[in-house]
């Protein structure tokens, strides 16, 4: 028999206890072990719970006890629960967590940690939900360079904006639908502004190319500034309007990463990711495109990847995961303005000829896109590829020349 | 360093020395020891080749020589690599392989003989090419039950399907020109007759129910019999006509398991997975959906699963990967004609009111299609769900009430 403990019993730790107990048999068949709760650590009461006697305010009580094998982090945030992951690891116990956050910002801190205690640190359902990603990313795409990654990564935005696209309704109207359905949180910062988004193509920026990168090192927009008029000229283009996170290395060994809405061609295959969905595309050097798709949260798919990862210490005391990578540096992330882009372009002009003679001048030919019922003087247009650089300067000195820009959207390459 | 042999130097077995040699370093890096190809094996001579003093004809050679931890699968067929694999694991090598065929046949036997020798016996690239599956079901999926898999599982039938769907053209022309684009073999019956997709979901489902499936316990219809007007009907019912595999569980133990074409909602996750990629549904109690998805075939895609699951073995000579199933049994699998189906019908007659009226009358209510340019006396509908039997047999009355049963493909329903 295998003891653990489960800290955070909220969403995930619950459902993280409920599958271990609705699947025990299967469980401890396919881990060679029984697995059982020993401690849950929570501050709230849960009276009358059929786990009343597991549960702890105690940390320590954890940390001392030596049966205590494998500890299950699903609190979330990154304060306590690094002191807790970082403590536990120090103890000879492994650690699985589904929590982005930790990930995002220790992650290497972590990894070292655990590999100089020979112990695992896993962490499948922290991007994906319960879609496996980590896994096949370490170990089956093991033989291939990975070239880029480029994933839906957050359910809220991804519904928000399908039904954006769907019912033609605003950016508020739906994020206020999203919330009374559950989907978004009170507080939907960390969702719509992009961040959510951020710390999971951080872990798999991380993971593929071995070398931390931080939140704060990626450019991050969210949605909460898309317009329907920028999903209607969307499908003018010819696509749709995605919040996508994308990483790449380039040829110097740095790597170009971001996190933004993007315009995607009808033909993409994260063009057809709707609703709650996630779906993240590895394009390797042997394999080509390998896409993964599914629920990106929810109770039961992260707890059960949570579990499988559980079941993988089980079987792997001896031999740890290979997951690592190292520290990361200030200069690994290119300045995103030095990116190659074209941009999606809506602005407001009293005169349009001659709008559209300045932007030639200024930036180049574009492409005009034209909607119906579009507000008098709403102009739009997608610019020719160029440096990020060059493209925002051009823009800005429309400014003086009578075109107000009033939205920008990258046109996805994938 | 690890020694290793490779039997079979066609496409895939090439592309696996191509792959070990040009990743060299980093996949060193993610074993943890080189690895080093010592014999290829193949009948055929390749003069100047730059592996040329490799190349051995001897089986015996490699079985003899200790040094070989690991030997790669990579001939095909079912003899002699039935014979020469389970030498190999008898002798203590690990064995990887990319060979459907065998481990639809033999998976069970092989698994058995690699497990008493605390061998690995690997074959992610056995489906899907690139696309990890075996993996993230027997690990990531470890903790759900899965409800459900289905799959479109053979790239050259969903090529030709893409084309006649898109270009209106018959069975006869897309096989040539899939024959010419080379995705086609020369003899294209284990595809187009839907063996090869028989076979992968056979393996998939002796791994998501522990019990060996054996092909010939498979219901299995090609797509050599669909016609321009099929693809036609599926279109106006609101769908698309995509061959799949499909094995559910059923609640007294048994199996449901087919291969068949199927007419897909465009809703479902697997309607928009075109040309020659795979697409596999795997549906779990916890998870929900999840789809993976990519190129399911290819020299390098399949040579990379190859040698990742080469980096597993070199990873794990201690630690045994849990891939196992029982043996299977005759009463295992549920008579198709035991299923409940709804089906499409294309049938001719020579007065179509009568028609409707004995086909109401033998198999009750029916939804009609329609399309532009049906043939004169053609007429098409689809059934309310009963089971398979029934309804074949009240398609079967019609003959004697004058109506003519030309083509039936069952309604999917993922």
């Amino acid at each position: 028999m295998v003891e653990i403990a489960v800290m955070g019993y909220g969403t995930v730790g619950s459902g993280v206890v409920e599958v271990l107990h609705k699947h025990a048999e299967s469980i401890a068949g396919r881990a060679k072990a029984q697995i059982h709760v020993k401690y849950i650590l929570d501050l709230r009461e849960f009276p009358g719970s059929p786990y009343e006697q597991k549960f702890t305010k105690s940390f320590e009580k954890i940390l001392s006890d030596t049966d205590v094998r494998i500890v299950v982090e699903v609190m979330g945030g990154l304060h306590p629960a690094f002191d807790y992951v970082k403590a536990c690891l120090e103890h000879g116990k492994s650690v699985v967590t589904s929590n982005k956050e930790l990930v995002a910002a220790k992650g290497a801190e972590l990894l070292k940690i655990a590999q100089k205690n020979n112990l695992n640190f896993l962490f499948e359902a922290s991007v994906g939900g319960g879609i496996p990603i980590i896994r096949p990313i370490s170990q089956c795409l093991a033989a291939n360079e990975v070239v880029e990654i480029a994933g839906i990564l957050n359910g809220t935005t991804n519904f928000i904006l399908t039904k954006m696209i769907r019912e033609k309704t605003t950016f508020e109207e739906t994020l206020a639908l999203a919330q009374k359905l559950g989907y978004a949180e009170r507080n939907p910062a960390a969702d719509v502004e992009g961040l959510d988004a951020c710390r999971k193509i951080c872990i798999l920026a991380s993971l593929a190319y071995g070398k931390h990168v931080y939140p704060e090192q990626v450019h991050t927009e969210g949605i909460s500034g898309i317009r329907p008029a920028d999903v209607e000229y969307a499908a003018a283009w010819g696509g749709v309007l995605k919040l996508i996170g994308q990483v790449k290395r380039m040829k110097n060994g740095k790597i170009q990463i971001i996190v933004c809405p993007m315009f995607l061609s009808r033909e993409s295959q994260l063009a057809n990711v709707d609703d709650v969905f996630n779906g993240i595309l590895v394009r390797g050097d042997s394999t080509g495109d390998v896409v993964f798709y599914g629920k990106g949260a929810g109770k039961f798919p992260t707890a059960s990847a949570v579990v499988a990862d559980v079941i993988d210490c089980v079987k792997h005391f001896k031999a740890r995961k290979y997951l690592y990578w190292d520290d990361g540096s200030a200069d690994y992330v290119e300045n995103y303005l030095d990116n190659h882009v074209s941009l999606y372009v809506r602005a407001v002009t009293d005169d349009e000829t001659l709008a559209f003679q300045n932007i030639e001048n200024q930036i180049g030919a574009v492409t005009r896109l034209t909607r119906k019922g579009a507000d008098p003087g709403e102009i739009a247009f997608v610019t020719k590829q160029a440096t990020e650089r060059e493209l925002r300067q051009g823009l800005k000195t429309l400014l003086g020349l009578g075109v107000q820009v009033q939205n920008t959207v990258r046109i996805g390459e994938l």
